[in-house]
């Protein structure tokens, strides 16, 4: 079982799943408990208050689902959706390819904007199309916030522009899973009608648990949906809130218990200050990146990711290569580059309960793996201009002043 | 978070989920790994065989999807069926009413037979539909192994004996949620098509993993099957089968750890000498019944669940009050009596990694909590005639003869 | 290394090390920290505070030692006595006879008081004793407050009403391994010195730490005793106390955070409900031995012990056997007769964070062992007795009502 | 309890207590056992043979002692020697002045040899003493390996040869507290009589468990050993040993099973490669104090340690304060330095299941405070320095090529 053991820590840098904290750990380490006693819809309804927070609503639905991102997706499409409905849905990169093989599959119409793969969603073919969409043929816009594979964050309050310019009522449904709880994302702010995000990224617990929360305008929408759905369907879930039991159907009593724990720890760093560490962490990868003298394969500032670092290699180089000299040599997991950019790019996730310490031994490391296979990079150049940047920007941890 | 402390151990008797053993709970007291590391892949390779075990298959193809037995039953059935499609549904409590909703919120159509809450399958209506049906216009019949509302079991040698005198090719789909790992089950023998359990049962892990083995004949029907699907489309994971990743999408990396764990335990008791030690429960639990003056809610002998046994309570009690006496007072869990029964029975669940004495201070405090609620149990009667057939049945324990 | 595997819980009821709560395991599952941190001193500080609340003192001085109850034993004796000090010592089962043999191999000058095994101390022999010191010689009385190995508990007021009556100056010092947390004891009250316990014991902790606790006159006559210590040294804990970085040398950081568990857990209960429920299931033990027609290896109703019940097996069968059976038959643990009564007892420990559910399963698992090793039992009986007396004295969990 | 919480991994480099394996903390995540059951003496017979190994030893004796390095050090010394015995020991630092208070409050008369604090031991006084003792009233050499407070390893070889060379009986008692298991030490072939070493150091457990292996020499010296022991007497262990149940006293199950896994991942590293990843992270971590342009504590390279580098500060820099704000705003805990050198130096322990890119995490991070301190480092210079030595000699690990 633990046949690929190694010295030390594992360095953990994929996009997700990401490191779990400790005291998240230790929440988790339990036995099964009846999901029916009061001790269990007790804590749902606190959790069901508390993950608002992390979406910025007040006036949103969560649904805590057994899933994962992709099951997510399917929650967000067929409780609002119908088959047949035209959709419009930015193609960007890998996760927002498999997005759209999902909307495909469930029948709806997908009106695909593409972008090449580096790009933000392009929102002059979405302007041209609700300025000539006056018959409101758009139901939705699907969008992922953050395209994991190329490291490309998408600026939402631009969409809600256009859509309010445009007085179009299409719903907007956003894949949050590499940003809500790291980047800035406010549901209510930017009227998001359905966002979702799964356990194992930026809340940093194992996977299984699939957050979707729905505006007042989706749980309308849900009332003509007829995409077929059971496990998915989110009145399931609200006719047990009503009586107050919570679950249709059995969740993870250690998920649950995990969540709390992760919830407290970010609302005690405080969620500012968590989103503000990762734009901290995106900072100094990407001055590392620069040092070393290799591109980012985000094509403008205006999209870097301040979760994930898709790394351009030169052509001379197998960015795969990298990934497996990372695990086999120094003990470190990274992301390998996906369709497209497969070979070209190799991924640093720089998400979750993560500090400026881990991510310098990681920098440091992929120095090494650079010269390993032959980039004529400067040993400790990224360390030192990440590490400038960051002597002056981390703050004093405030439990410890 | 742990506001409902109690002294002791809580005595965990629903009929899932159930006890963790701690081998497990220490199997998966780890932290996230990269699931594209060469770890997973090798490990699930493993476990997809190991798998196979518990359902008594060597043909079967398994999936184990990150989601719950709602999930999994219609994973069972998007995966083969089309809407429209007649198929046969046995209505015999909570747990089959529940699958014969989703059957129809499926748009299924679903051709229901109904038993009476106690009673099994009724073959005999299944025998004259068939007998019926030269056309074949039946395509699926669809059985709940063991219902866990009312603690009935069904001889799936009996319908498939059916199935085979009409030479009748409908499909054969199986709740096994509360048998499997615990009651005897042969996939292959019983020509059953498609048989699932979920994790947080026999198999004693947490719950968020819905295991699902189909057969070739199911595997075939797939490519006919028109029931719109995409989290749960078996297509996707034979896809990553056959490139050796496994998997579409993130697993739960500690579940992967934690099924290795309850696997290799199962293995080492011997999965024959698990469904004996089930039997023993059974039986222990159904004479202290006996002894206290109580009926069992199954109505014949040959529907005896060994996992639950659903008791039914004089009419001037209320089962839901012993379920509540049990958590306020003994730090007990007992299952509660569910819709047509609610009230009117409780549940002792039996199953999963427990052993007799266990067993035994369950049955200790329900005859306390029978006289707490005003039933003249004679204290100490159920002990005594579970123990008396225990005592000449219990075995040694192999690894510490 | 699980080579002793057996399906379900292990029920544990030697006299210690006892169950671990679930909720002091989680807390001890953490990496190591640098006891030098901040965070360690802070924490120190209180448990200090209020372990002083489990001896029931405010003047005492607490130390928590790295070591077992053996080790807390020798830190009692040198911090506090001279060798060739006269000391009165009661033996009246194994641990005391241990305790003693301690005593003499740190050359005190032991005046040895014996009882029959299942008697308590004799006090009045101390009395004629302490009637005879006009002249002081008698440095120290040496008590274990309930002897494990017969489970006889002792009266120690009035050890100290003796002491007052005659004006006696000796300090007294008190084994309360198998007695602090789980039976009556008042540090301040009794004029106990020296007071010590394990943390295996009624703590529900794992071993490793041995908790001391000093008297005011205590403390004074470390300044003349003359016996050598070093890693016992109360002198380098107070010399660290006062710098308030309180560690002479590495605490063990899980122990501490289990500790700060195990305390919470305590005092949520509530210590005098904590006491009452050992007496419950003292009681009810006793009640179930009556029943099978077997005695008490304690002597008197006076000495009855709450935290263990040595069982008197007829002579015709060896108590090692009963043991043995449990263990291999029943996944139970039993404490083994030692010494002067092995073979002739076996032991029932009930204490720790322990419920009367899981008693009740014990006590029916030593029923059929009664059975399997030709002892005329009654099945039930024991059961049965101890249920009646349970079922009229159990209270609500505060937390559920 | 978390009240010092901080985003992600504290980093842990104090030279003990060490970073503790995951699979060593899911090993010791269980419930108390009865130590008398035939499990435990099973386990412990495979840990007394396995741990010889970490020895060098197949001759040795090992007790494995539930305390922490100032017992052992008790232990190696009141069973071997007799109150007023010469003794020669070495003071070099902070350790070795503990150990030699230890030995004079034993009332051993200890003949000190000083040495500078950042040199080693002083062999020419030894030689000296040796020389001038012909009627060998010196009955042991005492000496630590690897003094933790200045980063000084001392040559056990050359201890042995003098003594040979002088034919000198004198027992030779060494504490391996921060070597044994990270730097080459062989107990038979350099004639050590007694070495030890404590679970959180190299092993990479918690604290609580004492490792001290004794020569046949120095079995046979108990036996005119007048010195008072009883906790730490070997005596009760070898009738225990002998018994074949091995604990005189309870030993902590947890730890236990904590060691098995420990001493599984040192064999399956190989304990070579394991003072060789040592050599590499004392290696690594001395090229960057050099590139940093600060001094090493340690005076020559031959007494460089592999397990700790104390690094010595400009006058103007507090080394306290360097420590300080590694917790404040590093979450990093590094060693302070203490008594002649306290505030001089800092250190940076590099010892246990710990890689490179973890160190590299750590010296990144000490260059940033050294900036914060006012020291003109050059950022990333001493990473570079590391990673151009690393990136030469890290080897692939084994269980992933």
């Amino acid at each position: 079982m633990d046949y690929v053991n190694a010295p030390g820590r594992n360095h953990l840098f994929v996009p997700g799943p990401v490191n779990i904290p400790e005291s998240v750990l230790r929440a988790m380490n339990r036995n099964n408990e009846d999901y029916r006693s009061p001790a269990i819809p007790a804590m749902t309804k606190a959790l069901l208050e508390d993950v608002k927070k992390i979406f910025k609503t007040t006036s949103g639905t969560p649904f805590m689902i057994p899933t994962t991102g992709t099951g997510a997706w399917e929650s967000a499409l067929t409780n609002t959706l119908s088959p047949g409905d035209r959709i419009v849905s930015f193609l960007i990169g890998q996760f927002s390819l498999l997005w759209i093989d999902q909307q495909q599959r469930l029948k709806f119409n997908v009106d695909v904007v593409e972008s090449d793969w580096g790009c933000g969603a392009d929102l002059e073919v979405l302007e041209s199309k609700l300025a000539a969409d006056s018959s409101h043929t758009i139901k939705a816009i699907c969008i992922v916030h953050n395209e994991t594979a190329t490291g490309v964050t998408n600026d939402l309050s631009k969409v809600r522009k256009l859509l309010d310019d445009y007085r179009h009522p299409a719903l907007l449904l956003v894949d949050g899973v590499s940003s809500i709880c790291a980047l800035d994302f406010r549901m209510d702010e930017w009227g998001v009608d359905v966002a979702l995000t799964g356990s194992q990224k930026a809340l940093s617990l194992p996977t299984g648990m699939g957050i979707v929360c729905a505006s007042p305008k989706a749980l309308e929408a849900t009332k003509t949906a007829k995409s077929v759905r059971v496990f998915f369907d989110w009145s399931d879930y609200l006719k047990f809130y009503k009586m107050g039991t919570y679950w249709p159907y059995t969740p993870s009593i250690q998920l649950l218990y995990g969540l709390r724990a992760a919830l407290d720890l970010l609302f005690e760093e405080g969620l500012d200050n968590v989103i503000e560490r990762h734009n901290r962490l995106g900072n100094a990868t990407r001055l590392a990146v620069e040092a070393w003298g290799l591109k980012n394969c985000t094509q403008k500032e205006e999209w870097f990711s301040n979760t994930v670092t898709a790394v351009v290699v030169p052509p001379y180089i197998d960015g795969a290569e990298i990934v497996k000299r990372a695990w086999k040599r120094y003990n470190m997991s990274l992301g390998l580059g996906l369709n497209k950019v497969a070979g070209k790019v190799f991924r640093i996730g720089h998400l979750g309960n993560l500090n400026e310490l881990q991510l310098l031994g990681c920098l440091a490391g992929v120095e090494m793996i650079l010269k390993d296979v032959g980039y004529p990079v400067k040993l400790g150049s990224g360390v030192a201009a990440a590490s400038a940047y960051l002597q002056n920007n981390i703050p004093l941890i405030p439990s410890r002043i």
